[in-house]
């Protein structure tokens, strides 16, 4: 369904790559479950360590998922070789985060070779039942000639 | 420094047990270091689970921390036997999320009946040395007449 | 092709009879050109006065037109006897707005008894051709039980 | 008050000129009344032509001498042979915009090489009575060796 041409036929590996060493996903417990050029789902299950006061998912974790997967909706796009940075977002929280299993969704709005725009949502699930509570927009900055991964760049 | 005067003179005791019930602060480690009517810091130690792939906190922790110091911020004013909810938030990430310690800070830019809009910073700290690395503006919605504690709503 | 379902059936003269009284969009020379339940659209022609420094649309006027493009989107949805307030809109400035004419289409994302949130574009048309040159997203505020037309208030 | 250090000596003649090439500054009525290195005001009076249906200033108005104020803010720190392009805003509507003057103000709150963040407000005079009704954040670029002036570019 999308139209983006990657400039960068390995742009899956990168991204899962960069995905993987973000501790902070693997501590929510978050999963790549998709990536195609200019898109990026991200999905977690709900878990009480992630809840606020009232026992829906905090909207900084809700925010959280939705930030990386619109930052790897964009780094998909983006040439090998290249880092990437959220410069600013701005989300609205449209209804309480109540289910088991929560689907954050970044998509390209428009690419650009500096400044990414990407729209993000996040979907709370509980079994069939689908309720959007996060919707956003967020502002994405490619770093040209930079190694996304500390390990090839610090050696 | 606060110039304003809280309706609910227990705000303090409403505002820190609302904290206390927030599983995602405590999984992040986050602390209420200052509340103040209008105004509330939390800080956060340094942890690598909570970081990005370059090292440095990640955006969506960063956020999730001035969420919370907002939205209490903005509690605090509110009255009693109420409960607080974020609408909608917005934040730039102007530096890398680097420091031993990190300070959010929410702070009331005008009160409300209904809406509340609260100014947010992260400082990132490494010793005497702070850098802002986050700054935002959030709106904040007051239920009136509902329990901010869940069990004493639902026994 | 819109799903929502007016409150109020004489919503459409009520929007207009609003849209008349707001004396900006006739110094901008916005017309009212579509309104369905949750979805209104402005139109703009180009004009020099309305310009920048480098001869495209000003930004401000493009918000302008995006922002009560929202507004009547919501308040299409609103009660009778309501009035509307925009709480806050982001936008993102995607392209030069460069074009002969101006599109912008607010659309109702998540509606609310008294927050309602909706989605703002704005397409610069050039003969055939369109460019999206801006997208946001804004919360609108309903004021229940006043009225929108101060000569029926303040007689 | 300000501690930022222009790089353009000649920054204010460069900044003045570029307002003075926004037509739509001029429809709207509004003067540059200071400038500063990263700071800007504008100012606008009253003016029936500028309201929306309760006789308030426009949010869209309000809005526009907002997002100059801070372009200038910030194109005051780049270099000569700079433009300014703003990437995004967001501005909350604190109170309605009424009132005999309104000054706007652009703040720098991080300068960058590319992407520079500025603070936005709006305040609405009435005598000697000051009331804050917008408050926002913007995000500009600095795109570095094209001129700001059309008609030194095309000649």
């Amino acid at each position: 369904m999308s139209t983006f041409v990657p400039q960068d036929p390995d742009y899956e590996a990168r991204v899962r790559g960069s995905f993987e060493r973000q501790p902070f996903m693997r501590t929510l417990g978050a999963r790549l479950t998709r990536l195609e050029p200019g898109l990026c789902e991200l999905e977690l299950d709900y878990s009480p360590d992630l809840t606020q006061q009232h026992g829906y998912l905090h909207a900084g974790a809700c925010t959280s998922i939705a930030d990386s997967a619109g930052g790897y909706a964009a780094y998909s796009l983006m040439p090998a070789g290249s880092s990437v940075l959220a410069v600013e977002f701005k989300v609205n929280l449209l209804a309480p985060a109540q289910g088991e299993r929560f689907l954050a969704r970044g998509r390209v709005v428009r690419p650009g070779k500096r400044l990414t725009v990407c729209e993000l949502e996040v979907e709370a699930w509980s079994g069939e039942r689908c309720v959007r509570c996060l919707f956003g927009l967020q502002t994405v900055f490619c770093l040209p000639d930079t190694s996304d991964d500390p390990a090839r760049t610090r050696p």
